[in-house]
């Protein structure tokens, strides 16, 4: 079937560029010695996870539990969940789900740490520890070195898990790459300090795991890290394109999208709106804009309906027509994907393949 | 089963402020004979359509032509689609549906007319016409009552449609139900000078359908108005409830979630982000905030990751602790209940039905 044979809205990915975008990051990891832990939350398609294992990935890293229990019953035996892991009936599931494949989890309190180890103990089972660390993002993470240490030696004390090291999410780092060196070699010191202390108290470190994709290729700079858990990458957007971590070239995936109504003056609307977008905004200085058109790029998609993708054309002197396809990058490819039931991988205009994002609304 | 049993995050609905707005929507539009057509986007379910089929209303709407062909397989026989439907494959679709329930669709153009009609020859159906007005939101809609005219004299010239009426949405109108009639007016002014036009023509005007949940209870100081067709009042929203349309006891609608990170000095972090909430920011002027925290409204859910939401708690003198439940209202229910694969009817804190949100992701 041609592309332009997919109803609309569709979102489309370039089977080329997600080869290219495959092979690149693994390829920099083995380069440099890095570990590779791909963060499946872009996707949520066990199909794309198995493509990425099969370039090179050590695991998988999930965020929330019902994402790790859908890629365990895929088959997935190594997963890290990259989530504080806090309640009875999550640690009910994770105690199962230990059972069934290798599981790390990253907590940045004693008190859930503790959780981990009574759900490990009650199925007979060992966990794998990640002690966080706040990289700046204000998030999750203690905030020192010294409570990195306190963190780690409370992990090696507790039964049934296994410390295995520190992990750390520099969402804050948003930057062009070139631009990103000294905010990775402050977190690395800190990281530095934390493993020298903890070498000096004999603990073993075994695991840093760090690294976002706007960061990703930057990771080499890091003497500490042993793993990165790029996500995005696996298609890019308009959020990593923009502050240049990217190019379009690498942008896989594109919203297919029809114009329903050009009744109104300086303005075209789309059949997708937020509900095939996502609200979520453009993370630039600018912040304007929704996704940016390739075939028009001086067309702003300047808001968006649910259901309606407002496109601004008072400066495109092109006549867009009733019926008419365009094709969008979004800004944030994750947050794309998860309102859909399906997409769609095309080589050369002809769709070759159709997934459905199994994981879609894990959201515990 | 206790609300608090439910695993988080949760999206939970009261039952009782369920009834209200079902009840007091249905009563208002009763009070001034006005059809009540609902909005189904809201829901996508479809047990919520067949209560409000029972409390009176005497059809339903739908965006995308998938959420109308759900409703009709669940027996629903009386569906506007309110969404200009282009293309080939949606008019074969058309044609299909049209053959299992009364359809109406609203469209803006001739030449979107002429597909629709085209596509209930083939099927051998008539598909009723309602033709858009825009009402200065400009999305969708004919800019002037000669316009209007215009198009429903094509209409009324198509074979197998029949032209019904004229429809609005007045997604602009923002403001305090009582800052609102100077604008409602100026709407009812040109459907009305479209309505004389079309008398002197000799074409029938059956129905005249606008409304949405902000402008809904000021409905009957609109003369031409037949019909209204509001989504949101269902559960209704931080963003209804922030201009004055309705208040924190009709708010039907909240996320429960839990505590899994207080690390980080004047921050909590709470396991629902934007693939619980939605990204959608609150739409008043201050467009501040993901949602209300009932329980603690000094603490501000200042950002949202994709599976993280950062409450700001500098102002706020509680002690939360990890674990702990918390309850939001969120800005935009329609697009929240669109991130979830299932919700929760709760009364008087019992779990008292389940229902799967069955038209999630039908975005074709």
């Amino acid at each position: 079937m041609h592309v332009s044979e997919l109803d609309t809205p569709a979102v489309v990915v370039d089977s080329g560029i997600l080869d290219t975008n495959l092979r690149e990051m693994a390829a920099y990891c083995a380069g440099h010695g890095l570990g590779l832990r791909p963060h499946i939350k872009t996707h949520k398609i066990p199909e794309i996870a198995r493509m990425q294992i099969a370039s090179g990935a050590r695991g998988i890293t999930a965020a929330k539990l019902g994402e790790a229990e859908l890629m365990a019953r895929e088959g997935f035996d190594d997963i890290m969940i990259a989530y504080p892991l806090v309640g009875a009936a999550k640690l009910r599931r994770l105690a199962d789900l230990s059972r069934t494949a290798n599981i790390i989890v990253s907590t940045d309190s004693a008190e859930a740490a503790e959780g981990i180890s009574q759900a490990a103990r009650s199925a007979g089972t060992r966990i794998a520890l990640l002690a966080e660390m706040d990289a700046g993002f204000r998030r999750c993470g203690v905030q020192t070195p010294a409570e990195l240490v306190s963190l780690a030696q409370v992990m090696t004390r507790l039964p049934n898990v296994d410390f295995l090291g520190f992990m750390f999410y520099p969402g804050q780092i948003r930057t062009a790459p070139g631009d990103q060196l000294k905010l990775l070699e402050g977190i690395d010191l800190r990281l530095k300090e934390a493993q020298d202390q903890l070498f000096r108290s004999g603990i073993e470190l075994r695991v840093v795991s760090g690294g976002s994709t706007p960061t990703a290729f930057q990771s080499h700079h890091m003497k500490t890290l042993t793993e990165i858990r790029p996500g995005t990458y696996i298609f890019n957007d308009m959020n990593t394109a923009s502050i240049g971590a990217t190019d379009l070239s690498r942008c896989a995936l594109t919203v297919h999208a029809t114009v329903v109504s050009v009744a109104v003056k300086g303005r075209v609307i789309l059949d997708a709106g937020s509900k095939t977008f996502s609200s979520d905004p453009l993370r630039d200085s600018t912040g304007s804009g929704f996704g940016y058109l390739l075939d028009h790029p001086e067309a702003i998609l300047e808001s968006l309906s649910e259901e309606h993708g407002h496109l601004n054309v008072e400066l495109s002197p092109y006549q867009f027509t009733l019926g008419e396809r365009l094709r969008v990058v979004p800004n944030h490819a994750c947050a794309t994907v998860n309102m859909q039931n399906e997409i769609w991988r095309v080589s050369k205009d002809e769709v070759v393949d159709h997934w459905k994002v199994a994981g879609r609304g894990l959201v515990r």
